[in-house]
């Protein structure tokens, strides 16, 4: 292989001729050798928008020449449209809080740049990787800023993919509106419902995590460019601190601002928690309704069988015309995953240390894992599971006319111990509750009638008791 | 001891006779012997609210006679004044999704309303604890609704202590504005700052925990009141449904309101997730504060020794001399183990089954844990830490000068490969990097003296470069 | 109140006149009103006993005269024996790494001990709480040790309880040796097993646990007594560190030795994580076998419904006849307590710094709450639960034989397609597999006969196949 | 694409062509697009070991013939040997408890099986995925065993690392042997001890962690081979049940044998949660010990300074000359990925239902992980950082001469509380503590001189007391 050498404070050592990367980044690939991956794509474009505007900030600030800013500008270009992404050849885990990240792409736009301005790589005279690309910044400003600018990128599919599972929720929860069964508290027989009543659940659960996500999602927009090394901005010019953020915010189109304090947003990073700890609620309503598909469409025989999942795929290695509920476990999977990336991200924010935190390269790399893990399971639970599900509607009814839950509407009327007595007489025997209530409740048929009526049951609009009560 | 018999679906059992408790009481404390606890007295308080304002709405709604329920608001006024809270006698941990502690306030109310109106204790007949005092309500939306009036109770307190500690740390931030000393990113020698900033940092954060924590505990404003056993509102009436939350609104003070979707806010606990999630977060930074604190008061001789923290106690039993950061180290475990019950309260939310989750007792426990034990250690961090915090300036000055984190603003003057030769060679020799510059930067003194000026580098205002960088 | 001043190193304070702990003590109450809680009656005894035996070993060594040795002794006894431990008044989560609950013995066995010897308490003259009853100790050996020692104690009535559980589960395990049923894989339909199986596989599953326990156990037997300060072993004699083990072994019963690297096994608590690493395995497999309970018993009659629980109380506060399965719930919650308190342990095992860890008192509360917890939930789930479920015969055989499960047993003799086409079939059309079967398998009856007899399905001796498989 | 048709429970779908993996698979790849990762290698080699097993003990049953037993095992020597892995093509993620994964297994053996036997790709007639490569087998039985097959030889490699860890640390800690330093307790300046005891200590610990790690490794050598389905050993022979073990251990080299209760191995899965147990207690120390390298090199001028790790990269993009703790941050940041970890781990295990866990993929997944991660950190950290570790002698040197930790050894002869005294005398007035001490402890110069001795402060051999002593 042709190599060049490059030299950085540690001494010499031969670089690949023909890579964009330089020493450093090599130095870095080397020493982090951990899980084998590289820098998402997301990431990437996010230190190049970084790296473009700051070259136009500093252009603009007069600290940058036209030439060497237009060819960092169409370097980052380049790199914006999904070019020399291999060149990017740093773990995501890494020591030294994200400064080969950043080194990586100092050097693979400054080499790029000298190209385009006519030198060749390794060449540093004309762009320099501190000098000019990383001209007014630090990693200390520039990694956490590109960490928020790729989570604010890879929510917009979570937010996408949550909105059409709660619409797909919301559109079964109307299908399954006369759709009367039992609701079961504590999984024991309790009064009825709807099984549309249950989507709805489901439905506005989700609304409610789509939402905490957006809120969540604001504190994203905070960056700490123009802080530099730790805040206090050295290094940077006035125009520059003005100007770095507006632009960022035009290219990207995100509503960003500047830290009121620069020095808090560059060591604390209890925004990317509170991001998580919205994914992991959201993770937990999750696995909760996946839970309750699959409890609710056991069987098909010895189980509950009130839905039907669409059967996506061979259930059993052994067991001829098993089909599983392949798709919520998947789900709950990624739920727990999500929760235990929370745990990680807690203890990696936790452990910051005076002016900065060595540790969000995991704490990135697990919320990103989190996010998009999330809205991949969101999508093939919309597409592969929701949307296909089918309730039995006789078997919704034949279980619910087998239960004695409706003894509770008795209550009013007869007392609750009274209405124990016949809901355990009616377990017990075997006659069903509405003939022994006629027997022994001392309620007219006509009452009954309506008392327990199970579409009188469902619903918070129908059980208006007349004066009649008990402490008529 | 003087007993008499009570029954219920188990069958009878003795109950002593000078209990306000009663036969479900004492089933429940003997089936879940498990802290040795009993219920929070702010638990017990927000219990007895809610069957006092239940009474009202009931009375309003005509279902209620009046001497009944002048009977159950004064027993429940007793109650909220602190008395009777030793009949409370269930453990806090307890199966049945909370039906123990609704049953004993019932229990206790019905006791003790029967005694104001001339029965004797056990004689459920004119207050009976199902039919009267729990009327038109369920455990599942009872004690939901009691643990979120509880939560927000004891969040007031803990907005206090943030409060007060955020003015503490921006006491302090001016008092130290003008103490000049290093930055550290990752342990090492960085950038020029003051303590000053240290503390402003500090107080930022913490600001923005209070305003995380606000926001949180709005979703504590939600109740499911009206919902009965699953949220479909059976056995309710119109009246009671429209007017039990605005009353318990007024008698409580909180703004609550119903939750949109009763079914919903009855199965699904993610608000108090979301709650836990935002104590998690604060615990995050508090902790990270305290690491720091202990990090720069560290020494007094062999550590960085640039804060003195108050001596509050001997250090050691066999060390003499010897004072320890206690106060951030115990602020630092309660931030642990909010941490631990954050992951308890999040399994204990995943794990809700169809119309109920039956595992909100221990999520509750916890959760009041983290509220109230984050809130004893912010007072203790504000009175015995806090406040009595001392710089020691000279300290600060002389690690400063050793330090050659200036090198950086020559940065923008020589190069980065320049600016880190000097560096490099100040630490091996031994010579101070302004000397060393003055020989071999280039650069004349009076740029030197400006440029490397602490007071010109420890803020954002003042770092303005002339034209004469780099790229000029 | 009738008081005495004392004094240390912060200054002079008044202590109840009539107290046995002395200044240190109540400096600490003071600095850390966290919990409210006082330390635990058998972490007081683990304290007392060690300086019994310190003061034995201190004898032996010749630097403690008789007199003295003999009124520690006697304190020590006492509180061994269950007195003064209302003097014991420091929160168990307290900064100091301990050195205020060891402060807390010392000034209260001194005070006790100078009372015996003729002296008012707070006159340190003849006994003081360093010098005397700290003698070649330090907080940082004696602290870890009492934690040690306490655990050990603990579990104890945790590996009966653990023990009981098993001999229950393997007893009902034979008592529904006979009973057949569908099993169930991914909550779907699967292939015959018995009831006993199912109890067989918990009780294999509780003993594996307890095995883990007692081996986990054994690194709580490795003191760090001897070391003091910091693992060094000053202000010690030789006679000392050879004796203070073994004499403390005799005293407790435990096989207790020396760590072989004392500053190792005083700065690392990763035995404490390992204990709490199999309470965490334990935990889980406990939850996994409640929830099984809950699932099995689900209904009455609407759920699965093999399974009856006995009845402990009323069910619901609204629903008349509810049952709800309330002791598997409640051993559920603690076992997330347990996990939720691993995580706490876990960061406060993280966050040691060279030569201590300062975060034990967390670590231990919570591991007690773990092993006590446990205990007891363990205890209600043998007494109040399993001991009394009974198997409902007739619904486990109706639910076999509604089920197509037993179509695996044709795949080696019809191949898996072929099994497959008749068992969905068998499902569509609601015709019985075996009807089927005998229709379009192309196999004998007398052959089906034997295949799909659930007795032969259920265990592994009895599916020997013929030489007539597929590859035949 | 040229395709062919496969069919299945489902229906109809077009595979390509020249692929091995069947319909099957592709619906797992279509209905888990989960992380865009594929099975590792390793677990593909455990499948095709265990599929090879099978064939050799389903053919000494006499149940598969010799063709198609040695077809298929040299299918699976081709995959052993690293060939066809681009034919497994389903997520590690997947639902379905890992059906996905067996049958992609079950599809490529098949086709190349068949290809050997002269047929075309999906053409099933000769050597069919379920009734031939996976008969006596089920999901149930494979996954999990593969799982710990991977598992057991992921861990040889960090055996080995660890191993080398622990080497490292005991070669520094002679080298260090003789640099006495101060040791520090809460951060705050304690008694003497050596820069060879703190590495002395760092490799006690490791060896503890390596030697739990190799106990928790026999829980994965218990398989369930023989159980299939649900641990009843339906459709298997008493000859491949008492074989398939015995073989595959033969084959694989590790010491396997079959669990007792086939249905508890089928559906628990503590053994794994023992296993990340035992991993997140060495990430705890190793966090620990990486924590303790980056203060014990804090600097270089305004830190402890004590330590020097080898400078790996440059430190910083903005501050010239800084060097950074890399190595060490990464390896904790490898440690929260762990614990993490273990949080997802823990949540998989306990949410098993009944006869099978369905959420033992993203279990795997994890646990694969934590094994690899760790690996590569412990190798990069003994390589990178221990190796290399320089202490600088006359800085710890002069750090433990400025601190008066060794006023500890005075209490002996003079008590704790003049002791104190003359230790805070010597903080507050800078004179040195042995000075002072001449002048006012009344301890002659000789005395001191040995009591004061550093070298004889550190180790536990020296510091034999006379007897003259307090209590004399």
């Amino acid at each position: 292989m042709n190599t060049r050498l490059e030299s950085d404070s540690i001494g010499e050592k031969a670089v690949p001729a023909a890579a964009y990367y330089g020493v450093q980044s090599l130095r870095a690939k080397e020493n982090f050798p951990i899980t084998g991956r590289t820098l998402r794509g997301g990431f990437i474009r996010s230190l190049a928008q970084i790296k473009k505007a700051a070259a136009l900030a500093n252009h603009e600030a007069g600290t940058l020449d036209a030439p060497r800013m237009q060819a960092i500008v169409q370097a980052c270009n380049e790199i914006i449209a999904g070019d020399l992404h291999d060149q990017f050849i740093v773990d995501p885990i890494q020591g030294g809080a994200g400064t080969s990240a950043n080194m990586n792409a100092n050097e693979v736009i400054a080499n790029r740049a000298a190209e385009l301005l006519g030198k060749q790589k390794g060449d540093y005279s004309a762009v320099h990787p501190n000098d000019h690309v990383n001209m007014a910044q630090s990693t200390n400003d520039v990694f956490p800023s590109a960490g928020k600018l790729t989570a604010l990128e890879l929510m917009i599919p979570l937010a996408q993919q949550l909105h059409a599972l709660q619409n797909a929720l919301a559109h079964k929860a109307e299908e399954f509106a006369d759709v009367v069964k039992i609701g079961r508290t504590q999984l024991q027989d309790a009064v009825p419902e709807t099984m549309g009543q249950t989507f709805s659940v489901f439905a506005h659960m989700i609304a409610r995590d789509a939402k905490r996500l957006e809120q969540a999602r604001r504190e994203l927009c905070v960056l700490n460019l123009g802080g530099t090394a730790i805040g206090t901005g050295i290094n940077t010019t006035e125009v520059y601190r003005a100007r770095i953020v507006p632009i960022l915010s035009q290219l990207t189109g995100y509503p960003l601002h500047t830290a009121e304090d620069l020095m808090d947003a560059t060591q604390n990073l209890d925004g990317f928690v509170a991001v998580s700890g919205a994914l992991k609620t959201c993770a937990v309503d999750l696995s909760k309704m996946c839970n309750d598909l699959r409890l609710l469409s056991s069987g098909p025989r010895a189980g509950l069988g009130e839905l039907q999942l669409p059967a996506m795929q061979n259930g059993s290695s052994i067991m001829p015309g098993k089909v599983n509920p392949v798709i919520p476990e998947v789900v709950t999977q990624v739920c727990f995953a999500v929760i235990g990336n929370d745990a990680t991200i807690t203890m990696a924010a936790e452990a910051g240390q005076m002016e900065l935190n060595a540790f969000e390269p995991v704490l990135l790399d697990r919320l990103y894992d989190s996010i998009e893990d999330l809205t991949h399971a969101a999508a093939t639970l919309t597409a592969n599971c929701i949307l296909g599900i089918q309730a039995d509607r006789k078997r919704c009814r034949a279980l619910l006319e087998a239960g004695t839950g409706a003894a509770t509407a008795l209550c009013p009327y007869i007392g609750y111990r009274k209405a124990a007595a016949l809901a355990k007489k009616a377990l017990r025997t075997g006659t069903p509750l509405r003939k022994l209530a006629q027997e022994e409740s001392g309620l007219s048929a006509e009452q009954l009638e309506s008392i327990l009526d199970p579409q009188n049951l469902v619903g918070s609009t129908h059980t208006e008791l007349s004066g009649k009560s008990l402490a008529g």
